[in-house]
């Protein structure tokens, strides 16, 4: 690895026009809908109308007899889960015999919205009326959809084979509680008892959507050679190819998986969904189906973020020490295990410089659909909770909360929860930044009819990493064909091709950056974990390396005498001198290939600190809060394409703004969801936010050669607390349950007002 | 390179099923016309009804004001030819300027069916009412559509820039002779004159068509940012690519190809025909289009095979030693240059140990669609004469015919046109396994009513190469994925796949081919020539050992001690010993990826070599010949993949035959071609054919580690005099004009019968 280079770059932090930008604004790039195989079908899934409910039979012979209808699978046209074995191949995700159960149910309907059967038929609407002719036979059974309440004793039970128990993993009493993880360093007791003031307050956070535009689609054909092809738009072609293999026990190397541009996953699309019915319908039909969702089916069916409950305790010093933390955190997995309850653990330690933490994580199935990732899974839950107390003790300690943080800011050197030490990390360059920036030194003014307040949070997220892998190809023209292992959710095909083009100095637009399907390219992991224009962009910067190596050995053979680089991305000999683009033409008339395949791994991408800061106000006669100014700092090491990091965080903090104020799964009495519309789920507009003002910190990540960190996933985590402590200011009310409705916010001011106190419970 | 292996294989020389055959036969493997793109177009081609005519004007308004119709095109939307540069990146192709003028005619149509517009609209059939719609105003003038006519003085001229004049390049007269080479060793004078026998005859054969069962399609999307896609059939992507390139003037590395199944190419898809008209459309409607023919437009608008003239003159001993052979040869260009003349003439002398030979070869255009390469281009029409002409040879000084092939045989050390000398090659064991044959060994048993000949022709193919490239990547379950940058037309994927799974030992159903499109592997020639089992075998075989390599370093890192190959493709080190597909687990499991990129060169695909031998029955009164019995003896240097080998004997000799007795453009005297149907341009199908015997030899390639030459182009050279020469021994008259129809052998048996000399003329 170089030496991190920051300046002098003369296409890094440069704002070229991004390399997919004309195929989406003219409507010629193709999403997951528009994939069409010839003699195609359509499909459609039959899903559960009950929470929980026994499968007492399924009869599809009315749906077969439909005139159009090719084929009808339930769950006995998959592989026996009991004959799947237990883990998968992607890192992190849940046990595959529950990823099965999840696909279709089996014995037991273990939510609303569970998929239940599928049938393919000649056009989409027959298959939605087969959907009416299969008869489903259920038996009630009692169903739990809180995660507090599923851990008690006496609770109806989702997995009878789940035998965690509480603190204890895998003893012999049934429960709903899939895992218990903890993560401990010092002595807490003792740094209790050293605090002169400690706050305890308990928490909790709805169930939330990741809220993409698209809604699922996946087209499959499955060979009677027993070669399967899918085109579907994912955040990760080789997990989508590698699930398959688990899910239906076949192998990879018979699966081709086309990546499609993809219309927003943040997380929810890092998994299969439909791509299973669209196999098996494929096989029993012989024929390419393509199944899609609506919009109700991607709110019941596919994997939101986790609800959680959190009681957080934190002890300081008169001189705002922090002493010790401590903190319990659960997430609802939803039906099957696992939520990430590791990560928000681990973030909800990783803000401040401690010598004594523990965290208690508790993963807990609910009848709610399987939760999978959103944005920095886990870290918005677990922050919101950490962020408000720590609002709350500057409040008591009467500290600047900025100052306050500054304080006891992690940095270079301080504890992480598995006990290793953080590297360079930007924390405290960001709260710097927030203390400097306009909207910190300019006062709040009130007005009339509105209270106004102003808050501030913290967020941290671990960034990950793996496997990644590019080929980089000079073409006769002096270009570069980029292949990417990456598929590219928000732009990082510019951010990588960027990479490369600086390494070897070329403009950006001289690079092609080009995903292929999984059989074109090496295995790459997701794009998630804000790891791709991290770890993706170091396989770039590798391969340009390579690249010009090859460029100069080619020279060198064409010469006869040795060629280096000159300034300007052109090389030399002793009689002569060419420009990149000569040099690439005279190398093609020799048909002498330059074509580097680079696979790397790397471990993380380099913790990410943001600080956010919030004006608002709240009509405290309607409970209703207006976001009137915010802004957003982030470390985010090294920005390669300043519109897309800029767009990363207008993005995550428009979502934590949604989980703050407006999402949130309604459901009623007997657990069926009841706001599975995009009118009743209310995700905030552009018209509910203010321009999200940007600062951009730049700490160089020591294991990047320009310092890129993860960029796309942090932004999300600082805003819950953010808008919490901003409506506390404002109205002086500590709102412990997310989202702060109008109506929950309007409930809390009258209790205020009634002298009350204002506590955590829904 | 290692040692010629040809014994001890376990996969080379059996038979797998083949990896397409499963896909193919259920109807799911994807052909041109099988393209469809989101929101796509339907094209069409309007053609020249005249044979030659200016261009007076062309208004295509009407038919843009046709409902439907979304772009219409002309000559004025290609680049104009001026401003392109003169040749193009393929070797051998033709000057690039005409094949611009060859895709849209600008000034002047120059044969019937030449492409004069095309017009894209919402479907197909208001795409055809289109073509109706546009106003071409032309101007007649005199055609000629005969070669030898087309050299005279006089003749009318097609293309004034030629200044090219018989026996000297670039002359100050017009002519329509667009090149002439000469092939000389020796002293022709001293071999004639030492001669005891000297035979000089002159032969013409007619215009064939390839007669692929797969009209052309074409799917293009040209983005506003300039990428354009092209998804359609060819014998190579990469040549589809930079012609597209050279053509449209734009950068290769903007444009992409798709390659799809063939329907059969032969020669035939070895360049563009709609790819520009569809890209040109798209660009101009900002939509996908997709151009296809209908078979009239086959036949009269792509590339047939050129007619052609030959004076052949062989001079020989009492002995039956050859002292010297003169050749000039004409083939019809079609209306622009080039035609396989340089091909023609190496392949007229590359039958005999010759030590004077002279052989001139002339390409003239006429008024007839622009010819393509047909299954060993050339050297069908050169060695019927040569092949005819020896037969005369033998039948005057009494020779059995093998054994005057078995004197005179080309061998290791004889002479090449170029002056080089043979490698080793099989023609004396071809010569040797036809006389030991069943079907030379049977006497021929004449039967009342028709009249029976047996008949003997040699042939000889060059075989070029070029670049080839595969990248080999070893799957978790032990299979191997192996991309292959060249397309497959006739079962090459099988064949390569083959020479990698015997290089690591594995089963040849456990490697996966794939051929991705041009921007996911490194540039590939075209799939003719002969090339591709040879050369991207080749590249298969380094693949196999690279990615063994490769295996070997991995085991070694996992195991702490060197690991080595043992027989069955496993592997061992000094504790243990793993099968090749549990090493592959062990490999996977590490994430030690093993990727084999290869990309190499070889310069010709080692020669080839063939003797025919056909019974066929003549009925007098009609002319009428059948073919009664057929061996094919072939050497192929090493036969990987025998059905495939044989089915390419099977199917090269069928359409040799055709040329012999069934195929030819027939033009009115206006130069309009009256046979564009399949029922009127008349292919052999198998009830005109017996089951046609192969004998396959194997002389190994020294240029290949298992021996392999290139294989399907040489058996459609023989046929051809081999029929001649068994009419001829029936019915004792030597055909000199193909094909010989029934009219035409009536004709001469007249002739005969009437005591007159037969001989060349149609």
């Amino acid at each position: 690895m170089t030496e991190p280079k920051t300046n002098g770059h003369t296409v890094i932090g440069t704002r070229p026009r991004r390399h997919d930008a004309v195929d989406k604004v003219t409507g010629r790039a193709l999403y997951g809908v528009d994939a069409r195989m010839p003699n195609m079908l359509h499909g459609r899934v039959l899903r559960s109308p009950h929470a929980h409910a026994r499968i007492l039979s399924i009869d599809t012979s009315r749906a077969e007899a439909l005139p159009g209808v090719r084929a009808v699978i339930t769950a006995k046209d998959l592989p026996d889960p009991a004959d799947v074995m237990l883990e998968s191949n992607e890192q992190g995700s849940a046990p595959l015999r529950y990823k099965v159960l999840n696909m279709l149910a089996r014995d037991r309907v273990l939510y609303h919205g569970h998929a239940v059967a599928a049938v393919a038929a000649t056009d989409a609407h027959t298959a939605k009326l087969a959907l009416d002719l299969i008869d489903v036979r259920y038996e009630l059974l009692p169903a739990v959809l809180d995660g507090r309440e599923a851990m008690r004793e006496g609770a109806p039970l989702l997995l009878p084979e789940l035998r965690t128990e509480r603190g204890g993993a895998f003893g012999d009493r049934p429960t709903n509680v899939a895992s218990h993880i903890t993560y401990a360093e010092g002595d807490v007791e003792r740094g209790f008892a050293a605090a002169d003031l400690i706050v305890e307050r308990e928490f909790t956070t709805a169930t939330v959507h990741q809220g993409y535009i698209e809604p699922h689609a996946a087209t499959a054909s499955w060979g009677a050679n027993g070669e399967l092809v899918i085109e579907c738009a994912s955040q990760g072609h080789f997990v989508i190819r590698d699930e398959l293999a688990d899910i239906l026990q076949w192998p990879p190397s018979k699966i081709r998986i086309v990546p499609l541009e993809i219309g927003g996953g943040f997380g929810g699309k890092t998994t299969v969904w439909l791509e299973p019915h669209a196999a098996v319908l494929s096989r029993k039909s012989g024929r390419p189906v393509k199944v899609t969702m609506d919009r109700a089916e991607v709110l019941m069916g596919t994997g939101p973020a986790a609800g959680s409950y959190e009681r957080v305790k934190i002890g300081v010093t008169t001189a705002g020490r922090i002493t010790a933390l401590e903190c319990e955190i659960m997430l609802e997995a939803g039906a099957f295990p696992s939520s990430p309850i590791d990560p928000a653990a681990i973030c909800a330690v990783g803000l401040y410089d401690l010598e004594n933490f523990r965290v208690d994580g508790y993963d807990v199935v609910v009848n709610k659909p399987k939760t999978t990732a959103y944005r920095a899974p886990g870290a918005p839950q677990s922050t919101f909770a950490v962020e408000s107390v720590v609002d709350e003790v500057c409040e008591r300690l009467r500290m600047d909360p900025i100052e306050f943080r500054l304080l006891n800011a992690a940095r270079e050197g301080s504890l992480r929860a598995d006990g290793t030490r953080f590297r360079r990390i930007g924390m405290i360059e960001c709260l710097e930044a927030a203390r400097a920036s306009d909207h910190w030194m300019t006062p709040l003014v009130q007005t009339k009819g509105v209270k106004r307040g102003r808050g501030v949070g913290a967020g941290h997220w671990i960034n990950t990493s793996g496997q990644a892998t590019v080929n980089a190809r000079l073409d006769a023209d002096g270009t570069v064909l980029l292949l990417e292992g990456s598929v590219d959710i928000g732009g990082t095909r510019t951010a990588i091709a960027m990479q490369l083009a600086e390494a070897i100095g070329i403009p950006a637009a001289d690079v092609h950056p080009f995903i292929p399907d999984t059989s074109s390219v090496v295995h790459s992991r997701l794009t998630g974990g804000s790891r791709t224009a991290f770890v993706t962009g170091l396989a770039a910067y590798e391969a340009g390396r390579e690249l010009q190596r090859m460029m100069l050995d080619g020279l060198t053979r064409l010469w006869g005498a040795e060629a280096r680089r000159v300034a300007g991305g052109g090389f030399a000999g002793p009689e002569r001198q060419v420009s990149f683009k000569d040099a690439a033409r005279l190398l093609a008339a020799a048909r002498i290939e330059c074509n580097a395949v680079v696979t790397l791994k790397a471990p993380e991408a380099g913790p990410a600190y943001a600080i956010n800061i919030a004006d608002v106000e709240v009509d405290e006669e309607t409970g209703k809060t207006r976001v009137i100014r915010y802004t957003a700092v982030q470390d985010v090491g090294k920005s390669i394409y300043p519109p897309h990091v800029e767009g990363q965080i207008h993005g995550g903090t428009a979502q934590g703004i949604g989980w703050a104020l407006n999402e949130g799964y309604w459901y009623d009495a007997e657990g069926h969801l009841r706001n599975a519309t995009l009118l009743d789920y209310r995700m905030p507009t552009a018209l509910d936010l203010p321009m999200i003002e940007t600062i951009v910190v730049e700490v160089p990540n020591p294991k990047h050669p320009y310092g890129v960190r993860g960029v796309g996933e942090i932004p999300i985590v600082p805003p819950l607390a953010t808008i919490a402590n901003a409506i506390h200011d404002a109205v002086g009310v500590r709102m412990a349950d997310l989202p702060i409705t109008p109506s929950r916010l309007a409930a809390s001011l009258a209790e205020r007002d009634a002298g009350r106190t204002v506590g955590a419970g829904r």
